[in-house]
């Protein structure tokens, strides 16, 4: 059975395009908050685990060795547009293990951020692998494997100490193994592993609560999402969805973005983990699906609630400006009550 | 019932993101030759109908009172990448009606063509109307409006007579009147009209054999093609899919992409018009809808098919290079006799 249509996209009277995709919230202990879809089907988290894969960075001692604070944490765990002290924060991560530009090896890409990629060239520049949305991550696996004493070559493969280890952290926080013909290669060239939408959700529910992890494992977790909640610009960066959310929400949320349509997040206090994804691939529903169902789960007063209605319902506006339609959730996706509440 | 999933996306050894939509192959009589998912709901085609938007320029007279070449007819007809020839072109359009970048009510947007974007950046410049990939509809229309003396000002007004020309234009093309209740205001200001797909096809089958249409139309349209087949880069632009397929093909075919996932097309000499919708919008399962579509129609010889298998299966790389995945129809876009001839 088709997962389903949870995102419409409108324009004047008529329904454009439709989004179908599915949504596990869990808590900590695995139990099932809110489930619509396929949640047992494998899903390549891609950078939405990016905290996750952040782990390693923290127990193995190197963050610490290396000094780092919320902003480069901050980085290791993010999606960076690739804006000046995005990249400069990068930078900083790899001088202090000792190493530059050419031990990444994520490629190269254009900054995400367009200003951004548009006053380097104004400037005469060219794009590097620093611009690359994944440098802090990979500034973080280099950190690592300095730490573990593993050599820094060849750190994008599988049976590398730290993409070793990252599976075990993945299998360990979801309570699930993951089989290895589970294994894609990411945009980034890092193993990316597939999972249950249902194992994904609650991999973040115990990420956000420390609940059945070791001390260790549930202090290093609690230090990564506490150096988001106060640097979310380097999640991601000027105008994006992950910033804002966390810079108005604080501590009260964590969310990340994956390529093709994943999204996650965890609320701490209510105890649960969210996993999205829209079949389709698509980012625009990934981010309706993902504020709805924390529309739907926490209690929101005014303020809340107006912020949140920005990215549950967001128009769509030409290039000259004007609203030409909008994005909105499904019934399916947006609970009566909710909805009621809404309008 | 929801439409077919037509194309899936791979990683790995798992189907990561999945496509559906509709596909209608139509005569110009409006007999159906393939009808794949729903075919009878409205769509806005978007820029897959700047063809047909451009009839009112050569029949106006506007095209040979301005002196217009095969270069001008491409770009009226395209959605060009902004590169330095598409927007000199553009600006001789205009030029020749005695106006300039002001009368553009397009807005702006940087160039599709990431280089040229960057090489504007890199010498000082900023993107203008120009740049937006519709301003050569756009000075088409505005030429229309010249020869048949209408105002300029307003001219993306679903009232002013260019805008009414074109609505009339497609009723007489697809054979059916369209509701007022089906217009939106597409990206760049002008009204859209959304169709049944079937009617759609029906309307490129015609615009593409010239059927049923009266003369001045029917050798209006064939200007419109032959300009097509003859300056394909004016159309879309380096390394694009329409280019490259027209290129290919020739005058044996007619491609034009729209947003949010519509793709039209004709293949004149077998007299049918073809128009895919993705449900979800997303171009890149579109345009293996489109090719998967013109493989079964067409009998292709050993280059054709080579030439078409990178449209129709194209593999991802990652931003090293790697090979990380596929994009592929589905058994219910590819019919199984084409699956088995390919592989």
């Amino acid at each position: 059975m088709p997962n389903p249509i949870l995102v419409e996209v409108t324009r004047g009277n008529l329904v454009e395009s439709r989004h179908g995709g599915a949504v596990a919230v869990v808590d900590a202990d695995g139990a099932t908050v809110l489930a619509l879809g396929d949640v047992a089907a494998p899903v390549f988290p891609r950078s939405a685990i990016k905290a996750m894969q952040a782990l390693p960075l923290v127990e193995s001692g190197a963050a610490d060795r290396f000094g780092f604070g919320e902003e480069e944490l901050a980085l290791a765990c993010g999606s960076h547009g690739g804006e000046p002290a995005h990249v400069a924060g990068v930078e900083r991560m790899l001088r202090a293990a000792g190493l530059d530009v050419a031990a990444l090896a994520c490629g190269t890409h254009w900054p995400l951020h367009q200003p951004s990629g548009q006053a380097l060239a104004r400037a005469g520049g060219t794009a590097s692998a620093l611009h690359n949305n994944c440098s802090g991550k990979h500034a973080g696996f280099l950190c690592a494997a300095c730490a573990m004493r593993a050599e820094t070559g060849g750190y994008v493969e599988p049976a590398h100490p730290v993409q070793r280890e990252v599976k075990a952290v993945l299998e360990d926080l979801s309570g699930a193994a993951i089989p290895d013909e589970h294994r894609g290669i990411d945009g980034c060239s890092v193993p990316n592993w597939a999972m249950p939408l249902a194992d994904l959700a609650r991999a973040f529910a115990r990420f956000a609560t420390g609940h059945g992890l070791a001390p260790r494992r549930a202090a290093a977790a609690q230090r990564l999402r506490a150096a988001c909640a106060a640097k979310p610009w380097f999640v991601a960066g000027t105008g994006r969805f992950d910033s804002a959310l966390m810079e108005h929400f604080g501590a009260r949320m964590f969310v990340k973005a994956g390529a093709e349509g994943v999204h996650c997040g965890a609320l701490p206090d209510l105890g649960c983990g969210i996993a999205v994804k829209c079949d389709d691939g698509h980012g625009r529903a990934a981010e309706v699906m993902i504020t709805a169902v924390i529309a739907r789960l926490r209690r929101l007063d005014g303020s809340d609630r107006e912020f949140l209605a920005r990215f549950t319902s967001p128009a769509l506006r030409n290039w000259k400006g004007t609203v030409v339609g909008g994005i909105r959730p499904t019934d399916a996706l947006d609970a009566p009550s909710s909805r009621s509440a809404r309008t």
